[in-house]
């Protein structure tokens, strides 16, 4: 019993995606600010509505949402909003977040709109979890970066450990970005886990971790629908006194077999023990933006692992019907470069 | 099959609630404009947060959210807010809408808000109709005279036959409110339906309809929980579209036995075929503020009629689920009066 019951997309932006080269989730840094507003309204509508354009990476690999909207187009979806430059313009759960700041130069988030977080994603998660099991995914740009200082945070050793949406994870500007973050605070972690995302975390973690707190609390069964960034949930999560034996995390054979991550390494060190995989591959694919997923381009997001996971676990054939709806996109789009 | 999957409640204001006299649903009018959040707060954490009050009637009786919550408690609950002067500091969904405005002087809703309320109603609806069953309940303060409203808009003839919180309905007031609004739109009935809305409706009765429509076209089951106002709910949905033979009401004993109003003529009116009453009766209760409901206090709200229905149908002891909720919140509240 892992098919999901609903699956819930938190998203959120944080600043630290505007440093240029840190995030290829996005054509540009700025327009990644846009990018989880037009990932969930795309995967709600099947079109964006704040602009007329569907997220690609700068080399015009399109957004994870296509696979999550193509495979799991049966399961319930709600989007719950942590915290986003640019609010989407489709039903949201409104967490009383707010984005994500630049953690170099002063607190991610102001404590209060943490709590805000960990308060109404726990009731969320409280009232989805009666529905049994549910995939809870994430749209942030910057967010392995994030996720990198939030573990760091909190006294794991994360550094260079995750994972990247370009087949060149920046691990070294991560690293700066981080190391002067630490410089600002002038102290050594572990922190507490809500002065952690406070001062280096983004607010779709927190608010993910909270989700999956109230869920676990109401009897139901939490999987992280995610990559790397999932390990800094599931160490939020722990640190808030959840059980991790619990905690499911679900994700793609992209991510688990990136070389310059170390997916399974974080989550045995948060102690997550159960991780499912999407084995599916795109090499078979006639697009050439599909084929690109084999070569390590954006690899999860939008909780794409769990619905290729989910694919799976019901025999539905993943690959044409991303296909199909990657065909349909081109078209709305106009566009022929990917 | 007609236990819910989850249940949906729509909350929103309309500035109608402030002309004295015309609703209970808040101790002063002006209280009115809080009791949609606070109802929704109560719902979902069993205390109120905007303010630390549980809505009740000038008289004390208390909100039907406390029978709701009592009774449904493994049912999950979504809020979702249409446009409520006072947002919740809860989960909510936000469906992009606004307040009501008082209609006697100007259309109650500008029609961008109300077509976005449409718009994101129905995609919602969507999400969830793949659950199966959707209740989908109400707050809104003045909302049985904005349902007289709109429905004779859409040219019903409901001239004093909705209900209302009060055992005396202000009959005479509701139609002198409503025959302004006519004299001010200079224009015979029928409207067509978002003219109607806009004119002289709210953002809650729209956006219901707009959540059942989504339902319904996801090949859920679209279950109104609602007293006489799902009359207008009914038919903005039948006049979007809407299948009126696959929409289901779900109300109490309170509201058909309702001699002030005609809820079953409305329903025939609007062509509604399954109409479902929670028998249950609050007489043999040791709570005076409880047996007030048996004297036409409150009636409906928040779901309740779809809450009693479903404590119905599996078993479940309502009133005495009923009354230890009532228990735990006169202890909370230190009040002693209701």
């Amino acid at each position: 019993m892992s098919k999901p019951a609903v699956m819930v997309i938190v998203i959120g932006t944080t600043d630290i995606s505007l440093i240029p080269g840190i995030s290829v989730a996005g054509a540009t840094p700025e327009m990644t600010h846009y990018t989880p507003a037009l990932d969930v309204e795309y995967l709600i509508y099947g079109r964006p509505r704040t602009l007329d354009i569907i997220p690609v990476t700068p080399t015009g690999i399109p957004t994870p949402a296509l696979v999550t909207r193509a495979v799991a187009y049966d399961v319930p979806k709600l989007v719950a909003n942590a915290g986003s430059r640019v609010p989407p313009r489709c039903p949201y759960v409104d967490l009383g977040g707010e984005p994500g700041r630049d953690f170099r130069k002063e607190p991610a988030l102001n404590c209060g709109a943490a709590e805000e977080l960990v308060q109404r994603g726990t009731a969320l998660g409280e009232e989805l979890g009666k529905l049994g099991v549910v995939y809870i995914g994430e749209s942030i740009p910057g967010g392995t970066t994030t996720a990198m200082a939030t573990l760091i945070a909190l006294g794991y050793d994360a550094w260079g450990k995750t994972s990247s949406a370009s087949p060149d994870n920046p691990k070294e500007l991560k690293t700066q970005v981080v190391r002067e973050a630490l410089g600002r605070l002038g102290r050594a972690p572990p922190l507490d886990p809500l002065e952690a995302v406070c001062e280096m975390g983004d607010p779709v973690h927190v608010a993910a971790a909270a989700v999956a707190l109230g869920v676990a609390k109401a009897g139901g069964t939490p999987y992280l629908a995610g990559g790397t960034q999932m390990a800094a949930v599931a160490a939020i999560y722990k640190a808030l006194g959840g059980d991790v034996a619990r905690l499911h995390v679900v994700t793609t054979r992209w991510i688990v077999e990136d070389k310059t991550a170390d997916f399974y390494g974080l989550m045995e060190a948060v102690g997550v023990r159960h991780v499912h995989v999407a084995t599916v591959s795109f090499a078979a694919s006639k697009h050439p933006g599909l084929r690109a997923y084999e070569q390590g381009a954006v690899k999860e997001g939008v909780a794409m692992g769990g619905a290729l996971y989910y694919a799976q676990l019901i025999g539905r054939d993943a690959l044409a019907n991303v296909e199909k709806e990657y065909e349909r996109i081109t078209n709305l789009t106009r566009r022929k470069d990917f």
